[in-house]
C-alpha cells in the first residue's frame, strides 16, 4: 500500500532507463479510483496483458494485505479495445473482504465505455495437501539465445514504451520444431521469461509481470497446432484471461511458461499454459480465450 | 426468450415427475432481475453448479439471439454459501452489446448479500482454423454401471429436489485405476454424465446442464493426484468456476468428462476438464480452482 512506484504513472517518462515496473504504475485518483497509461499491443491497441496487470494493482491496492492475503486467482474480459494516447481508468468494487477471501471487481473505463473487466480473488495461505505435475526437462534459458525485441520507439504506431522492449524483457523460446508435437497430436510451446530490471519485493509487482508475460505468447499458441503453412494470415484477439497463482516466485528470475492449444473452432481458440520456478516448482496457470480472424490480404 | 419452462420456477412442485430442466428454472422480477431456488449440494448450502447455471439462464434472457449468437464462456466466483431455504436473486448488467459480441454481469444476491458473481460472453459463430484433442479411447456409458445417487429428500438436510438424484441424471465412472496415472504424475478422471429427462432444444439448457455437471465431479478431481490414504478428509469447497462452450451438443445425450489436477498447494487446488461428444467432438473445457480445508475429527 505505500509503494510510490505503484502510485505515481511513469509511464513515458525517459529521463533515466526505463523500468519494467513502470509499466503498471497507477495514478490514484480517489480511494478507489485509479488511471494508467498503457503501451501498444498491436498498433494503437493497448496491449492486453498491460490492461490485466493495471487491474489487478488497482485491486490490490483497496486490500488489507497485513494478514498475509495475496492474490490467488484473477478472470477478465476484453470488451473493447484500449486506446494508447489516452489514459484508462480503472473503478474497484469491493464485493467481499471476509476472514480468508477478499474479493474485487474492477472495470476498466476509456471515453465513458467499459473496454476490460475483471474479477481477482486475495486469500491467506493455508495448510493443505501439496501435488503438482513435474515440470520437463527443457534446456534452461542460459543455453538459448535472446529474442530480439523492438525497442523503445521503434515503430511509431506503437505509442509510450513500446511493446516488447528488450531492455525490459529477456524472453528465451525453446525450439520443439522436433519434438513439440505430443501423442494427442497438440502441440507444446514453452518460453523462458525475465524482466530484466528489479521488481520491487511485493507480490503484486511479481503476479503483474507473469501477467504481462503470459499475454504476449499464450493467445499465439492457439495456431501451433495447425499445419505450419496454415498458421499465419489470422489477427488474434484476446477475449478473456484467466491466470492462477500457486506460490511465490520472482519475475525478475527465469520464468518457465508451457502452453498448448487444444481447441479452437468457430473462430475461437483455446490455449492454456503453466508457470514454473527454475527449481521446478508450479507457480502459476494460464487460460486464454481468442478470437481468430483471417486477416484480408 | 420465449420458453415458459425457464421463466417460472417449478422447483418444489412435487405434481408430475421432475424435470432436470426445472433445476434451472427462474421467476422474472424485472427486465434483468430473477429470482431462482436451489437444492443442497452439501447441507444446507446451495449446490454451485446449479447456482451457476442459473446466474447463467439469468444472462442468456437479456441477450437477443437471433442472429444466432450463444454463450461461449463463463467466469464466476463464489463469495458466499448460498442457502436452500430461501430464493436467490439474480441482477443482471449489461456491459456490452457489440456486433459480434455480448457480455453480461451477474450478481447473486442473497439476505443482502452478494453470494456468486458472474461474467459470461456471447458470440455470433465465426469461420476460422479448426482443431482439437482427440478423445481417448475408454470404455462407453454402455459399458458401465450408473452410479447409485440419492432420490429426491432421503436426507432432510437436503432441501428440494435433493442433490444428485438418479431420476434426472445418470454418471457412470470410468475406472482409471489400473490406467489413469499418466507420465507426468498426475492422475485423470473420467466420467460419462447425461440428463434423464429430455431438455429444451435451446442451446442455453444443455450449456446450463454441462455447467451443473462438471461442478459434480470437477472439485474433488484436486484430491486424485494424492495417495489413496491421503485423498479423503477434506472439506472441497468451490472457489471459483470457469468454462468454455466449442459446439453443439445435447446435455441428454451422454457427454464425457476428462478432468485432472495438476497443482495443489496453500490451501488450494486446481482441477481442468474437457467435456467431449460421443463422436469425440471437444465440446467445452472446464477450470475450477477449490478451497481444501481438512475436516475436524
Amino acid at each position: 500500500m505505500t509503494d510510490p512506484a505503484r502510485r505515481v504513472h511513469t509511464a513515458g517518462v525517459t529521463d533515466g532507463a526505463p523500468r519494467f515496473s513502470d509499466r503498471f504504475a497507477l495514478t490514484r485518483v480517489d480511494r478507489d479510483i485509479f488511471t494508467g497509461y498503457c503501451h501498444a499491443g498491436a498498433p494503437l491497441r493497448a496491449f492486453g496483458g498491460q490492461v490485466a496487470a493495471q487491474a489487478l494493482v488497482a485491486a490490490s491496492e483497496s486490500v488489507n494485505c497485513d494478514d498475509g492475503r495475496a492474490v490467488h486467482s484473477l478472470h477478465g474480459y476484453f470488451l473493447r479495445p484500449g486506446r494508447t494516447t489516452d489514459p484508462i481508468v480503472y473503478l474497484v468494487e469491493r464485493p467481499r473482504d471476509g476472514r480468508s477471501f477478499s474479493t474485487r471487481l474492477v472495470r476498466a473505463v476509456q471515453y465513458g465505455e467499459t473496454i476490460f473487466t475483471m474479477s481477482a480473488s486475495f486469500a491467506v495461505s493455508e495448510d493443505g495437501p501439496v501435488h503438482q505435475r513435474g515440470m520437463p526437462s527443457v534446456p534452461g534459458p542460459e543455453e538459448l539465445e535472446p529474442v530480439h525485441l523492438p525497442v523503445g520507439n521503434a515503430d511509431p504506431r506503437f505509442r509510450d514504451l513500446g511493446y516488447p522492449d528488450e531492455r525490459l524483457l529477456d524472453v528465451r523460446i525453446v525450439d520443439l520444431t522436433a519434438t513439440g508435437q505430443n501423442s494427442s497430436g497438440n502441440a507444446q510451446r514453452m518460453t523462458w521469461f525475465r524482466a530484466l530490471s528489479g521488481l520491487p519485493d511485493d507480490h503484486t509487482s511479481h503476479v503483474c509481470a507473469l501477467t504481462y508475460f503470459s499475454d504476449i505468447t499464450l493467445p499465439g499458441t492457439t495456431v501451433v497446432p495447425l499445419q505450419p503453412s496454415q498458421r499465419s494470415g489470422f489477427a488474434i484477439t484476446s477475449i478473456d484471461h484467466a491466470m492462477w497463482f500457486h506460490g511465490d516466485f520472482r519475475a525478475d528470475d527465469w520464468v518457465l511458461f508451457i502452453q498448448d492449444s487444444h481447441v479452437a473452432r468457430h473462430g475461437h481458440g483455446i490455449a492454456r499454459g503453466e508457470f514454473y520456478r527454475p527449481d521446478g516448482a508450479l507457480i502459476a496457470t494460464a487460460v486464454q480465450e481468442v478470437l481468430m480472424r483471417r486477416q484480408a490480404d
